[in-house]
């Protein structure tokens, strides 16, 4: 088994993919595909010390800039790094793709090379988002791939995203829940009122909605989301940590005992950041496509980009994407009733 | 001048929004009116020295439970405090209510009798959420009033939210911004778009969109987005808040040396808290409706209603609703463009 990884994208240089491949290599024995300018790729690598025999490389002549259209992109592009890598996929010579490239060139190709397992209709991006409980992370689910709110999609991003939490998180029946403005049923607008009917029907462990708030507390492990909605969250959430971590910073530069006691306030300090980060994960998967792509941050370093590496390697292992597939099976009746619904797309 | 308190909405006793009337009276000089059960307010008031002529109580004989119905207390109940409190206002009795009680059946009091202010569809709620910036929190309207996004609606939050950031940040020319999931213009479903082109012809200082990660940073000092939206994002924030303190309380009580320093922390986190909490301010203000009211959250102690009847009484002062009045007059060829717009509505 070989992980394709996108030399080419993202806001770092090549460097930080190579040895973030030399690494997941060296580190876990994993086999990876660099898939970029081979010339470029060949130089970066002369510094490390690896399995030769775990490194392939793709030559690809073409990038995909980080504010480039993915539509236009997809077209014109074909032999760029990540049309490339997810082309190996496709082919059966790899068996995912890691890529820190442009996030709507990552899903738009991802989607029309390996197209969507059977029975999903629009793939969505999970994270893992930090819960109060020392040792299960929750899944939140769109965190942007989509930002229509259809219940059918909503149901299907559940699914996806009890599959994965049933896989990563080793959980037999994550609680899943669907966020909303309220805790009480009836809460939201009418396409969470028909979701909520959707998923009370299925054979999901339905907690209910939850609000942003509860979130955090371990009541659930799966929170269900358009990926608009998703993407505010977890943008508030960043925020707001950013902005803790800096008013404190700021207070205790004022104070000279605090000063002081800062030093031994780092442990705590060193192990919140451990909790909460998502670098540990390093990527978040584009769930419901026909084969394994873990979409990571522009500017992820190497040690993050490792980690999607074996992320990836893990989906694919776990056989994430037949759990997708027999999740749907299990619940082909109520998916058919969400197709019934007169709701249209109500966000495009 | 006086302001009505609704005395029997809330989860607490009716003593403690009597202790915020006496405390409003004693530290600020203002003229209360406790809007409840006459004898029980008077059984409440015993134990407290205060300047009687600041006072008086009038009597109400029905209550609104935290968890009925706004449509059906509203139509029943037309004794309840919160009635009687906004009838005094629309009197001329009082000049502002101040209540802690169901929300929905707040709102939707103040809007039944109290009406709009002329040109604006739909009142929504601004709340001040805290910046970087030491001393200048921003205002996030809507949090909970409206759940759908009609373009014209979403401009008129952002004149509101424009007048309320003149008037109570004390700022020239405000920048606002639209929530989205990217800073690009033509990010975010159809409405944000329109809503973006509505914004860069309006009056207002418009910054463009702004993500839930940038808005603490001190870019911008009003954020609008529909009520749903809102309420994930003050939601997340509280609730990223909440994970913060307990994973470093939790540390904290693990490291022997860091509990020792824990002690000389305390400053910075009491001052995080300050910068963070929104009971300085004790409310937030329904904007729109034609009077003033502020909804506080249903647990709110005597400090923060005490808070609220004060931000009440400079929302009077400050003539609020006449300034929102001469914004939309400023504006009423692009709330005509608004008005135009073939969008329907998308969330209900």
């Amino acid at each position: 088994m070989a992980i394709a990884v996108d030399a080419m994208g993202g806001d770092t240089p090549i460097s930080v993919k190579v040895e973030a491949a030399v690494r997941a290599i060296n580190d876990f024995g994993i086999e990876v595909v660099l898939v970029g300018s081979e010339s470029k790729i060949n130089q970066s690598l002369n510094s490390y010390h690896f399995d030769k025999e775990k490194l392939s490389i793709v030559n690809s002549t073409e990038i995909v800039e980080m504010n480039e259209s993915p539509a236009t992109s997809l077209r014109q592009k074909k032999n760029s790094s990540i049309r490339v890598a997810v082309d190996l996929v496709k082919s059966g010579n790899a068996q995912a793709v890691v890529s820190a490239g442009n996030t709507g060139a990552s899903m738009a190709t991802a989607k029309f090379v390996l197209k969507s397992v059977e029975g999903i209709e629009r793939p969505a991006i999970a994270t893992l988002m930090p819960s109060i409980h020392r040792k299960s992370p929750f899944v939140l689910i769109d965190i942007g791939a989509n930002t229509d709110c259809k219940p059918l999609y909503l149901l299907q991003f559940a699914l996806m995203g009890d599959a994965y939490a049933r896989n990563y998180l080793n959980l037999d029946s994550p609680r899943v829940a669907l966020l909303n403005n309220g805790e009480e049923e009836g809460k939201g607008y009418l396409e969470l009122k028909e979701t909520y009917d959707l998923l009370k029907q299925s054979t999901l462990n339905f907690y209910g909605n939850i609000e942003g708030k509860g979130m955090f507390k371990d009541l659930v492990d799966v929170v269900v989301c358009d990926g608009f909605v998703g993407n505010i969250a977890l943008k508030v959430a960043e925020g707001t940590f950013d902005f803790i971590k800096s008013i404190l910073r700021e207070e205790i530069r004022e104070n000279f005992i605090s000063k002081l006691s800062y030093f031994a306030m780092k442990g705590p300090f060193e192990k919140l950041k451990e909790r909460a980060d998502y670098t540990e994960v390093g990527g978040a998967p584009l769930l419901g496509v026909d084969g394994v792509i873990i979409i990571c941050h522009g500017n992820s370093k190497s040690y993050s980009l490792r980690n999607a590496i074996k992320h990836a390697k893990e989906c694919v292992d776990q056989k994430l994407k037949d759990k997708i597939a027999s999740e749907v099976l299990e619940n082909i009746e109520v998916i058919q009733k969400a197709k019934n619904l007169n709701s249209e797309v109500k966000r495009v």
